[in-house]
């Protein structure tokens, strides 16, 4: 009865891992699946890696290729991990594009890897708002969901928090 | 915008710690705090420990006081860990009883305490369906949602599942 | 220039496990290969699991046999992991046998595969040890060695401590 | 009857950690007491901060300091955490100004704070060889002991192995 659920991987914090020759945080396979049979997921889900990018250094074209990835997409509830720090401009890209499917951007500010990552929750957290939520497109961190439309990373805290809606 | 979410304990395997001077487990404190810390949860919520026992062994008298505990909660939005084996029970018993109130319960596989726990995911995915679902009671297991009607426990694989409809 | 150090498994806290399906602890496989990869050892070593079980309930017919494979083994560096509570009971049997290897048990508090364990840290001591120290029996917990004659478990501490040598 | 033991902490990997406002990897204060907490460490430890570097980093002055507070330690068993990139450098140092102490210089390839640190059993084993060895420098990593006039870091693997001794 439960449908089945894409899950796009573009890097970020969320599969950073630590280079123990070089002493640097690189990208190397993405630690979805480790993570979801931690949580003991039984979710149909059909995980596809689009990117390995730091959100910092996303280009348009990467961007763009989010968005043409969920256009083509025929499942109606994807969730993308997502670094933090541009994690709201794809999410408004996204909702210039669709407006038929559940959409949801999720990350984590600390590593999966590593052993005190917020990953784990924010997962749960995604996959749960993507099937009991509308069409839309949505930012799930810190256990809360917030709309596209008016959601900030605010950087100094590390947290995402809803814009004043003084317009 | 976001509204105040009310958390009960009530023991199982999700809150169980290895006591290495008698090398059993038992309860101790909770570790739900530590839990939402390691989630970077920024939800209001209200935690109240109402017993901490194994669900195996929890009385009648232990289940008419969750029930009655939660419907003299104010708030809306209730979470509940709970050990697995007797889940349902409660959940069916929290159905006759109460029907404006969003009810997840939840719970873990493995302590929280031991690394590889399935309780931050679960609690990520049962705070998430709370402040979704509408009035009634549900099961957040797995990364799923059941509803309390048709829902059991295959204790031989120790998740679960949707019972047949066979009305 | 390194001599090949061999490891006796026998069991105890060291290498227990959570069942999730029964909700109690008991013992798989050994996970010893993983806890040194862990500590990316690079000892040659050779490990045997003798046994696996709890110190408390090890009988005579399985004493005798640490204490003949320790006999007839070749190599002279000998690190076992066993359970604490009789610990210092087959360390007695193993000097009453052999004085030309240096023998050191080791165990853990809390188990391995949880999270929290001692494990690793009395793993990379007893290794240590066991190169170190003349021929002799010896057990490495906390950091600390104590020779097999005057070393007590404190139960109601978890931890050993030298014996008052009031003879 | 165990002696006290002096540990200096000198940064390195070993007590590297995740900013996760900025992304990078930095240094705050050092987790030598969580460590020796987790490993039950019942030693009688003396721990002070030297310095807080990447030994790539490290100066000629911070060496010397190094060396001077060895001078000045009335402990005669001393374990230094440092980098592993010159450790071999500054442990010949070490040895040209000290040869009355026994001096072990271990770190991490993983920072502990990481959950797949070899730093717990890196810990265990320094203590141990510490507590063993005579006068003189040594460098224990990977379980192994080496001696300061014949080690140095394969950057390559990671490791430390014996020079060729073609002298």
């Amino acid at each position: 009865m439960q449908r089945k659920i894409k899950i796009f991987i573009t890097g970020g914090t969320f599969d950073k891992e630590y280079n123990e020759l070089s002493g640097e945080l690189y990208f190397n396979n993405s630690h979805m699946y480790k993570l979801l049979e931690l949580g003991r997921c039984r979710l149909d889900v059909d995980i596809e890696t689009l990117m390995m990018v730091d959100s910092m250094e996303m280009s348009k074209i990467e961007r763009d290729c989010i968005v043409q990835k969920c256009i083509e997409e025929p499942l109606k509830q994807i969730v993308i991990t997502h670094g933090t720090d541009t994690m709201v401009d794809t999410a408004h890209m996204l909702t210039d594009a669709i407006n038929d499917k559940t959409i949801i951007l999720t990350g984590a500010m600390i590593p999966v890897k590593f052993g005190s990552s917020d990953g784990l929750f924010n997962m749960g957290s995604a996959l749960s708002f993507v099937q009991a939520l509308p069409s839309g497109v949505f930012i799930a961190m810190n256990g809360q969901v917030f709309n596209q439309e008016n959601v900030q990373k605010n950087k100094k805290l590390g947290i995402f928090e809803e814009t004043e809606l003084v317009k």
